[in-house]
């Protein structure tokens, strides 16, 4: 299968956007510019009012979550979390977080989301639900473990391998990072253990990092040192290694981020709506972190649209550091396509180019908001929505093709997902 | 003309939502709950998956700018005012911000929003522009002057006065206030003289105030105390008075906002994006202020979209407060509908019950980011986008009917706003 996207606007890695045509045979971008001769497209799109941008990447989030959107907000965390949350996801079989998986990945879809990293629980059952989506994802399994609870812990590292080994390298859409959950809920022997078993599997990692003020504290307590001392003494931190969230940084932990090449992934909603504060990304940027951007799950965000996340991004900087020219639309466009395509070890996606992976995202224009288009990264994070989206290809295949989803049944996957919530008392 | 909209979600002061029927007949909602006996609506509106709400209020903006979308972003601020946005201003004639101004009409019907408060430049236009749209509008010309310009202060408020007086009363959709710039850029007398005309007109005013430290600088130069204070002095701070922005605000500042019952207009999105900084609304929730909320002009925020508003307000506070739970969906929907129904002097929006006028936003609830429906407010303010209005009415008439104007040609306007850019040297 073949497609030309004609005389579109294409989004360049410097925010600008050029009227360009972009030729995609098979799974892969063959040429932007003009189409190679004598090459015959299967299907043409007309670039009218489009533009169109590499699939966005979603660096954290933990997707069966979306089933607990907007069921616990306006709360304190602790009540957040203890009363609400963890009582909740005690009760998600696999089943559920089959539907609620596949929710979210319809509304990232619907939004302009192609890859993403997702923290799970059910390993059978994210692997179905992206294989079925057919988007591309990286998946691991939250894992907790220490001297608390060792067997558990021992149990858990064990059946993440297995389940690994299983699907691994099976579906070149899905791969898999080992996903110790926090530094508070593993401890220093379990991370080692972690560490050293993704090492010999040729597994890269993620974990929460510095996330909230308690955690700093619990950290220091335990262990006199901060999160991110702490987990680089673990071995955890690499250049492979994705650390979600990154709030409450020192000097020195930045100085470790960047000298071990850790993936810094951002989560601006969640971290506000949770009352956790502002990961310092200008100092971050200025010190060269390698950056990168996700939602978090739908119970702390309350959304899987990253547009929501890019505009908050750039707003929150600006306003925090009293400089307008702080952390721009082409920062977060970065952050959002091509950072995050590297955070999670995707070397041919997050660009438009020859030779890349065709994960892309058309945006019709046509929107009051949009106009006058003057700047085409501004409108995509100062006014854009994340509604625009009309059409996303993964791997050369559409599965959001003019507002309808091809690989998922939406009206299943609501009736399905509102079926849990009435069980869990939601609804 | 009388609508009957069936069976459908109808928010509640509270931030909740119930099944219900609503009944509009003329300009006025007859009836909540069923429809009068013998009552026969020339027109149903089916509530399956919809909810209605009340129409948002956008409580300070200054609608002509939309021309400016987009066109000086990601730059420090004085650079953005001085060497972008003044030098475009004063190249734009009355025909120009005529369709900047339909524009953002455009933008706020298709995002729900029924009233504004606009600042505008030329009157002729702001009236003729907001008639033709049919929007409910307050509206105020831009007023500075002081012993540095004494003839030309003059002149405009002599202007400012005629000009009210053509126009007053005309159309019971449109009113109007009397708009002195900000602090900085009207001196004392010319603040008094015009507080004294707002007096003896009747008519209430509106003025930027503390929006960023240099105008608390200056302030503070000349008149040894804070814009609040001086403007207090002046005679400007009344329980009618619209005060914008209201970033810098000491304590001090707080009570006399209390004491004169102002209502201040506050502006998340674009008091972020210039680098300004936060309002503090947890302080003033708590101390009694009177809150709405507005989105400045589309130069600063990059949209007039309440929605975007109102969810970067929630998250803003929480973030700052380090408390989940400060500010929630419901104070953010009610600073967003009845505060700035009560702001801007309209007694009969801003609620949907028996009485009120039929200023009334539909959502649709298609969409997956709003799946599932756990808590309507919170679906609202933390998952929607603002794109899932389907519907607007305004005084009974519909003006957005099915993602379509009744009263504005989208594509016209789309033209002509381009055309002016283009001369402007920003296309």
């Amino acid at each position: 299968m073949s497609v030309l996207f004609k005389d579109i606007y294409v989004l360049t890695p410097s925010g600008r956007a050029e009227k360009s045509s972009v030729y995609v045979s098979g799974e892969r971008i063959v040429s932007v510019g003009e189409a190679p001769e004598g090459s015959k497209a299967d299907r043409v799109i007309d670039g009218k009012d489009r533009l169109l941008m590499p699939g966005l990447v979603n660096s954290h989030t933990h997707v069966y979550m979306t089933m607990f959107r907007s069921c616990a907000d306006d709360i304190p965390f602790s009540d957040w979390l203890f009363r609400r949350i963890m009582p909740l996801e005690d009760q998600m079989t696999p089943d559920d977080c089959y539907w609620a998986t596949l929710l979210g990945y319809t509304e990232m879809l619907s939004t302009g989301t192609t890859a993403s990293l997702d923290m799970y629980v059910f390993t059978e059952t994210a692997v179905r639900a992206a294989e079925e989506a057919k988007v591309r994802a990286v998946l691991c399994r939250g894992l907790s473990g220490g001297a608390d609870d060792e067997a558990g812990g021992k149990r858990r590292l064990d059946e993440a391998q297995k389940e690994i080994s299983a699907y691994r390298g099976k579906n070149p859409l899905i791969s898999f990072m080992l996903g110790p959950h926090a530094p508070y809920t593993c401890d220093e022997g379990y991370l080692k253990e972690t560490a050293e078993l993704a090492a010999s599997l040729d597994l890269p990692m993620t974990i929460h990092v510095s996330e909230s003020k308690n955690e700093i504290e619990t950290v220091r307590e335990k262990y006199a040192c901060t999160p991110v001392e702490f987990l680089d003494r673990a071995g955890v931190l690499t250049d492979r290694t994705v650390a979600a969230h990154c709030v409450f940084l020192t000097d020195g932990d930045i100085d470790i981020l960047v000298r071990r090449g850790v993936n810094a992934a951002i989560n601006p909603v969640s971290n506000l709506k949770l009352g956790n504060g502002v990961a310092p990304v200008v100092k971050m940027q200025k010190r060269g972190v390698k950056l990168c951007l996700g939602t978090d799950g739908a119970a702390s965000n309350n959304a899987l649209n990253m547009f929501r996340d890019m505009g908050c991004l750039c707003l929150l900087h600006k306003g925090m550091s009293g400089d307008a020219a702080a952390v721009g639309a082409a920062d977060a466009l970065k952050m959002a396509t091509v950072g995050g395509a590297r955070a999670l070890g995707l070397e041919d996606v997050g660009e438009i180019k020859p030779g890349m992976k065709a994960d892309l995202t058309v945006i019709d224009l046509d929107r009051p908001w949009l106009r006058p288009f003057n700047d085409p990264a501004s409108s995509l994070i100062y006014s854009a929505t994340g509604s625009e989206v009309e059409s996303v290809m993964v791997n050369g295949k559409f599965l959001l093709d003019k507002g309808e989803l091809t690989t998922i049944d939406r009206e299943r996957v609501y009736y399905e997902t509102e079926k849990t919530c009435r069980r869990l008392g939601l609804l």
